[in-house]
């Protein structure tokens, strides 16, 4: 056991064969603290070279995939310190660089070059360079910026889009409607989807995705407008559509983008994955709009 | 390291002083299958009295807190075969009955007069006594059962209740609609909330959130309606309503209950707990006219 003279529960620690064991509970909130304030500090205890300061910070790179982004970072995955990690998120891979030094300064300082260098190779897809910066943050952020309201149109997704887009604080400013248009008969009315469009081409089809974005700006008289109709399964895919097939369009102060997408995975994994790929479309459409 | 012959990466066992420690990846879909085909026989195989099953039934609770229904269970905490242990969810909570026998018809017969007695002790309270049946499960059974169609009205949770109850595959029989009104505007025009009763009272009141569920119903032409306003935070709080105050109101043919609830934590917490109170409330309303 780890002393510990705060009243947080230390967590265990065992060692085997010169090996050290770690163990805590999962719950964050047990978690978190715990590490914190036992484990941190006995960590840093152990250093042979004496304390140490550990510094990162993470390139968030949006609209490509694990394997594209590791092709183009090898030789930097070599380096010693920094180190380069790479982390596949949903629709997002993080590249955290870890320098190791004496003092903060220092160890800025040795981070700075490679997470420079990292946005020169990525270029646009790079969202933000900081660590408590989330793709929904970077949106809402381009929307204040350029002064946009933007509105959402959801059929598998069902609302995770514009809950996702809520979690971020003062988000009014940008987003004031969102429609879920799950049937035929919601995306008619409450986005304008024109009838022949959905017999002819079906709910989960370009032309349908694309009237729901215009016709959704046009409902909740938004700037930009983002909409999303797929096959989130388990049911409900065909040879032609098969689940995982999504559509989405992007609406932004009267030009349109449509795009396609075919996700793997469970219904939740679908569901989730259409909604960064969303946002990830909204970022790439107002920039090309706006910068 | 655990032998394993089908190409699943194993754990890793360590032994000290007489007690196993098992190292397992977090990512569920590494951890899973490491358990299941590598871990778990390599537990049973250690049993001194021969091999024997375990099996869990849950009796899973809505409406009530963790003390709440703790204080109804001491007597059932200290039984032995079966064990009964409670799991805090948000919204909800679960009791898990945990039998060992020596053949899983023996188990379940052991756990099944403990199953029947909790939910003889919490009643309606009770939503499922499976162990894979969610609460928006459990809401869109119950809206199927009693050919009913439910559309959400969501402010601060912004979509997250649609989200959830989309989750559910084959909700398409009964959730048509969804409206985001985040903002004044929007719960006027999609909703038909009153400019009056937003002046008055503000968005955030018990009068707002009924409008929004009794306009919901009405613009979506479905039976159920519930909606929800609050005040998700960090920013917007006053004395009189302070972070955490959330209004909700469900409609079901003709009937209308509204609630109030105060909710601690995160924004990102008050949001959730809110799509689960919301969830509980459908369920209860629903019962209330149909059972």
């Amino acid at each position: 056991m780890v002393d510990n003279d705060n009243g947080t529960a230390p967590g265990i620690i065992l060692e085997k064969d010169g090996k050290r064991i770690v163990l805590l509970p999962g719950p964050p909130n047990e978690l978190i603290p715990m590490f914190e304030k036992s484990i941190a500090p006995y960590l840093l205890s152990l250093d042979p070279n004496g304390p140490a300061v550990i510094y990162s910070r993470t390139v968030k790179i949006c609209g490509l995939g694990e394997s594209g982004v590791e092709a183009l970072i090898t030789d930097l995955e070599a380096l010693q310190n920094p180190t380069v990690a790479p982390y596949a998120k949903t629709g997002e891979v993080h590249l955290r660089v870890t320098a190791r030094a004496e003092d903060e300064k220092a160890a800025r300082k040795l981070v700075k070059p490679v997470v420079k260098e990292l946005e020169r190779r990525f270029g646009r897809a790079v969202y933000t360079t900081k660590n408590d910066v989330t793709l929904e943050d970077a949106v809402v952020r381009l929307l204040k910026k350029n002064d946009l309201t933007a509105a959402t149109v959801e059929s598998c997704t069902a609302g995770l889009l514009a809950g996702r887009l809520v979690n971020v604080p003062g988000v009014s400013d940008v987003f004031k409607t969102g429609l879920i248009t799950y049937s035929n008969k919601a995306k008619r009315r409450l986005a304008g989807v024109k009838k022949e469009t959905l017999e002819k081409y079906g709910a989960v089809s370009p032309q349908t995705a694309q009237e729901m974005a215009v016709g959704g700006a046009k409902a909740a008289g938004a700037d930009v407008a983002v909409s999303i109709t797929g096959i989130a399964g388990p049911d409900g895919g065909s040879e032609e559509k098969p689940v995982g097939l999504v559509y989405m369009a992007c609406f932004v102060c009267g030009n349109v983008w449509v795009e396609e997408f075919r996700f793997k995975g469970s219904r939740a994994k679908i569901r989730e994955s259409s909604v960064a790929a969303a946002l990830t479309l909204m970022r790439r459409c107002i920039l090309e709009v706006f910068d």
